[in-house]
């Protein structure tokens, strides 16, 4: 069958999205086709759009928050069947022999994972082109579920934007009894609010103005800082187990770290520029500078039903494709509460 | 009684060390008075005279690896008797009652810990003086026991450099199956290959030149890395579990992160200037930047019943106290293997 598939595409990295047709491929015995329902933007889309860390392919067709139903599922498939309700992440195949592989970490791949977009497949030759399109066709095993009493297009960024802040909370075995600090309220930041909470710590929203208060209270978190006032570094010394720093803009560290505890660790999950760093805080109370990216794929599962269980998804506003340039606009002036979901029905 | 007490001391940040006599106290009921054998010269004792860290107060009396033995105790003394050989380290007091000193970590006392030189008892007014001297009163609880089978000039490095070496390897939970570099093979280097290897893992020293590779074998280690050698980082990417760096001097720590597995940890254990730091090599392997001061003191007791276990003593060159500021000159150019020693019995 032929799998044309209308979507929006970056053709260089300064014109607008424009729209775009290609083939997905037709599903081999381990593929699921997906009718794309929702796909989340994600400010990792825009940077790759505009070659802000270079090597960008074009034409490019970002997304990597999908949400979409099977349709049809290659002879050898036994984890889907059509009219299963599933998302896609940040990445659709890895090597699955590296040691991180074999440890369900396929985000770690040490050969390199198939991005979902501006990448390639396995074979290191064929493209991949993301969500901000009707279809795709993946490997079965790196499908997931969406759980039922959730909305879908709030599910969207849980892929991404939900993985990146609810691994980093496991791993570092967040729970009651921790204080635990999220570094910035976006798309990011308003999930780690979220699982912070729900996993019973006590949470403060650590934020650059006084603008998200109200917003912060009202997403779960306990307390508030507003980082331009004087002294509240000092006044907050010593007060955290673990800080969540979802900042992309360049920022200091060192002062950050001083609001740890002994042994306490702060996670970056943004990519700031580079930053000077003092021995003294690390030192002086063995605390941790560290960083965690998205997550594997029965992690993302784990999440997704804990999702499920909670309740939780992401704040978004739903926008039509045609609205994606103007949305990357209001992106980079953090002008979303808190992620764009595109209705890929705006596509078809 | 009176406890006048011949000590070398700085009057200033510039001039010798020279010949000064100043009054121990008399032992109160919680004290021992300690007739000191052996004193380690330790590098922060030549940075705090010279007032490289700001706020050196004078006349100081260096020294913070401290054996000896016990010559009186105050009437509540339970733990010590005349004639037992004893150690003090870096500190001689503590506040007793903050989180970090109820949990044993001394080191890391909210209200600052009393350094065994260069600072305060705890009613932040009486000066302390170090280990360059021929006694010390110390309150019982700040007091470890040398075990026997080790040398005393080998002991005495373990008070600072042992422990310093030894609390991360044991707080990141070395052991078999575990690759670890050491990054600086001197004073605090050598220790951490003996404490590594004895723990059981895959260790490898990590120098700036060659010529350190046969003494890196004849401590123990497994591997030897030249890292001046072209590519010599790239062929030992994700090699390593574990980074123990005792470098002092202004390094990148970006390059030898790239050294480290899936979430390693690279600890810093010397206090060098501030470097960059990218955010990548953090994020894009889970991996952590920390660091870490010393020990408590039960771990510094574990500790040297761990070296009395092994037979694990420093690697040290014996020196007479009138040859301290020569040892200095020596110490900075990295010209003792591994640490200067002085035999106190030259100041009686």
């Amino acid at each position: 069958m032929s799998l044309s598939t209308p979507a929006y595409a970056a053709h260089n990295s300064t014109d607008p999205l424009v729209p775009w047709t290609f083939d997905r491929r037709d599903p081999k015995p381990n593929d699921v086709l997906i009718d794309i329902l929702y796909c989340g933007v994600c400010h990792s889309d825009l940077h790759q759009v505009r070659d802000e860390w270079g090597g960008s392919k074009y034409p490019m067709v970002p997304g990597h928050e999908i949400i979409g139903t099977v349709t049809a599922v290659g002879s050898a498939v036994t984890k889907w069947k059509a009219g299963d309700t599933v998302g896609v992440g940040v990445f659709v195949d890895s090597c699955r022999i590296c040691p991180n592989c074999l440890a369900g970490e396929q985000q770690y791949c040490d050969a390199g994972m198939s991005g979902t977009y501006n990448s390639f497949e396995q074979d290191k030759v064929t493209p991949t082109y993301g969500g901000y399109s009707t279809r795709i066709t993946v490997d079965e095993n790196y499908v997931v579920s969406i759980p039922e009493g959730i909305s879908l297009e709030g599910a969207a960024p849980l892929l991404c934007a939900g993985i990146t802040t609810y691994s980093p909370l496991r791993h570092w075995k967040i729970g009651p009894g921790m204080t635990v600090a999220v570094v910035g309220l976006g798309g990011l930041g308003h999930m780690g609010v979220k699982f912070a909470k729900a996993m019973g710590a006590h949470v403060t929203v650590l934020s650059s103005s006084d603008k998200k208060r109200e917003d912060s209270a009202r997403l779960g978190a306990d307390d508030y800082l507003d980082m331009s006032q004087v002294d509240v570094f000092k006044n907050n010394a010593k007060r955290f187990d673990f800080i969540l720093d979802t900042v992309s803009a360049a920022h200091s560290y060192q002062d950050y770290l001083g609001l740890l505890k002994l042994n306490g660790t702060m996670c970056l999950v943004g990519l700031p520029p580079k930053a000077e760093i003092e021995a003294f805080p690390l030192v002086g109370r063995r605390r941790s500078l560290s960083g965690s990216m998205i997550g594997g794929i029965a992690e993302t599962q784990e999440m997704l039903d804990f999702c499920g269980k909670h309740g939780i998804a992401a704040d978004v506003e739903v926008i039509s494709i045609d609205y994606i340039n103007e949305a990357y606009e209001r992106m980079l002036k953090s002008d979303v509460r808190y992620r764009f979901v595109i209705d890929i029905a705006s596509l078809k």
